[in-house]
């Protein structure tokens, strides 16, 4: 069998683990791959680990017990996210963004995978020790946020839909009040989009009310399903009081001064 | 200033480079990252180069004069592609997908990060060499892919959708007739979405008789800009003959024969 150097080995172990988030791999399996000795494996996983921590980039976690073995655990330090967060406001508040109504434009920033990647990866990092099994979103705009999460996390992701389709099987609807226009909309899921007991993550690019949230709090309830986390990529500073308490943004807007062309965007207080 | 190792300069060279593709990275930059001199860098790269090779996960090119540098182009061989269609046709042709109306359930391949991360990295690998400025789509189910192959294409996703909202400022309109039920159908893409001239590539989950595609070159044409590459997960045997020409299917769906509870799905001949 070929013979690997550890730099070599280094390299894709590095690679190795960080695209799978959360998957468990055993000593042995890499041991195999390389056709090394287990103790030397577990000497390139030393040197990962203070690789990745010098660099900010997650960490390394071992797992004991007979399903035990090594994973990835995604997550960066405060001081990254604030980084990240301020460079985020800083292209938000470009006057040109304005868009009549006091809407802001951001489809830019939203479906563009490098930095949604970034934000997922600060979401995966906040809510992984809560021990995911599905993200949840709602059809369009967070869907690429919400995918970029979960892949971070190592869970699959599900979209809840506005109209139920053929290829969808059978599926529930629900209807639910959006909690700044009081509009009432549907949310479709189908039956076999979540295994009961679940715990969920619901990511979405923008919160006002609340109301998609509550939504999704009340579906995961027909599914015998949890929503054990929320995060929003931006919520509005009004109305202060939203439908659900337990939620985590990382930008908060307040105001789009049409006629002064000003935008008050700031990262939320969770991340000062 | 802190030096590193070659086998900590190694498992960072490699994540960085395979984590933004298409992204050009000059020597200097990395020098100055590491503290080493760029022929260290230089000699890195040979090592980064053969590991990818030699674990099929892609390649580093080299691109010359002032605006030079390296860059990692994904892509893997043919055999590995073939394994991983392999796999996913065995999953489709379990009978338990079978909806009523001969319909197939696959919304947990195709919301699944970990494969649609392996399925854009396919269609990355196929298009990289046609310079795509940005990855297209239409609402909902082709967004997860559509955005894996724009992250593995280092360009950003832009999505059309059916109706327009505030958020999206002016937008562009268009009717389009689906290719299989002739029904009419309206896609609308904000007029800042994408700059004139760009090449884009269109990707979708599944292709009937070809009209969301025709939608889109025509959509294309409204903004100067111009489809130079279509692929779709998966189309149907029939219609044989589809509403446009170029196009890459991974796996063609012949048969949901509801009665027998048999579905007759391959890879595409492309790929045999």
């Amino acid at each position: 069998m070929e013979k690997f150097h550890r730099n070599e080995r280094l390299a894709v172990l590095m690679k190795t683990l960080c695209d799978s988030p959360g998957e468990t791999f055993t000593l042995g399996s890499f041991a195999e791959m390389f056709g090394s000795a287990k103790s030397t494996i577990s000497e390139d996983m030393d040197i990962v680990q203070n690789l990745l921590q010098k660099f900010d980039l997650g960490s390394v976690e071992s797992i004991a017990g007979s399903t035990g073995g090594i994973r990835f655990v995604p997550g960066c330090k405060k001081e990254k996210v604030k980084s990240v967060l301020n460079s985020l406001c800083q292209d938000l508040s470009n006057s040109q963004r304005i868009l009549p109504g006091g809407y802001l434009y951001m489809l830019d920033i939203i479906y563009d995978p490098k930095r949604i990647f970034e934000i997922g990866s600060i979401f995966a990092g906040y809510f992984f020790k809560r021990e995911i099994d599905c993200v949840i979103t709602v059809e369009t705009k967070g869907i690429p946020l919400a995918f970029a999460t979960a892949k971070q996390l190592g869970v699959p992701l599900m979209i809840a839909r506005h109209n139920s389709e053929a290829t969808d099987g059978p599926s529930v609807n629900i209807n639910y009040v959006s909690g700044s226009s009081k509009k009432i909309q549907t949310m479709v899921l189908p039956m076999r989009a979540l295994k009961g007991h679940s715990r969920l993550l619901f990511i979405d690019d923008f919160m006002k009310g609340g109301g998609t949230a509550k939504g999704i709090i009340d579906m995961a309830k027909e599914f015998e399903c949890e929503v054990v986390g929320i995060g929003v990529f931006i919520e509005t500073l009004e109305p202060a009081k939203k439908l659900v308490d337990d939620y985590v943004s990382l930008i908060t807007l307040n105001i789009v001064n049409t006629e002064e062309k000003l935008i008050d965007v700031k990262p939320s207080k969770e991340w000062l």
